[in-house]
């Protein structure tokens, strides 16, 4: 059965941003060192429409990602601080934006379309009936994590820890996460960065 | 020459202690639940006066801890929660607690000696001079390791990453970090918990 994954960037302090994130600042203060692991990878860039790149470790999880994910769902302020990624955002596929303010959605070059909804059950049920049998991805950020674990609805979470002290920012997990025993089912580690992932008991 | 390096297990979510932790809860709720990878090793099982108990890849991080340890450094907040490890402390060595409140040392059976000392540099010189050519640990709590890398005195972090989220509790890493960009040195994995070293740079 397809199933719901997390993915994400963390530093080791636990942050997923910087300080001071916004519409003008993506990733917040320093947030741009936890992707920084990605930029040069060939997979990422092959994502995002640029030639060449490295292979390895963490190119072959990436690829691994991209390669079972169906749909997408991630949070309002996370598409907001993208600015909706542009023209032709790098995800090519279904992505369903969790959201108290709906509308109508929005379809980009490249097979991306945006679907604004209301509610994590309601966003995960239709990312699962698009993703069909490849997997659904949770993209974050943060708060979208919470609430799918908190709801019990997410399989898997897989973090990128990178070996970096923020001091400051959001945090993967906050005051609100539901205690949960979790089994570690993968670990892969490579000079940049470990990929730690997580089944989650649900 | 001779390393200083802490040594700490935390949860997923960052926690190295739940909630409520004090004299009468030393771990905090639900905080036991991050040494249970320890407690039926052999190497654990020695340094407590018990026989027996389990080998392989955690015992061996543990003993290997243990063997290049010549004394500790500790926090008064740690010292009192545990009330002081009783008559024969697991430590067979020199212990220096970090405290505004110094008092007269403190020997204990086993080789064990608390000495109070005030300032996170008085106690890791203090400390460092204890153990010859031999590592000093920085064994917790928190608090301490913070001050130990804002100062700038931490050589190497070695986590171990328990798959739980506690949500809740005493975090490894408060709002008080000082940025700081570290380098995997090390991973080392068992299904219970997963050993990660940092190199940090000073």
């Amino acid at each position: 059965m397809p199933k719901v994954a997390a993915d994400i960037s963390t530093s080791l302090d636990g942050f997923v941003a910087g300080p001071n994130d916004g519409p003008d600042n993506g990733l917040g203060d320093g947030g741009d060192r936890l992707h920084q692991w990605l930029y040069d990878l060939g997979s990422w860039r092959e994502r995002h429409g640029l030639e060449g790149g490295e292979a390895g470790r963490d190119a072959e999880v990436l690829e691994e990602a991209f390669a079972t994910t169906g749909a997408i769902v991630l949070g309002k302020r996370m598409f907001d601080n993208a600015r909706g990624w542009g023209e032709e955002p790098p995800f090519h596929m279904p992505v369903f934006v969790l959201t108290h303010d709906t509308r109508d959605p929005l379809e980009k070059d490249g097979g991306t379309t945006f679907t604004f909804v209301e509610g994590i059950e309601n966003a995960v049920e239709q990312a699962r009936a698009a993703a069909g049998d490849q997997d659904v991805s949770i993209g974050g950020g943060a708060s979208v994590i919470q609430q799918c674990i908190g709801a019990g609805l997410l399989d898997e979470l897989q973090i990128h820890l990178v070996p970096v002290l923020l001091g400051g920012g959001v945090l993967l997990f906050g005051p609100n996460t539901r205690p949960a025993e979790l089994e570690c089912t993968r670990v892969i580690d490579s000079p940049a960065v470990t990929h730690l992932r997580f089944r989650v008991a649900t």
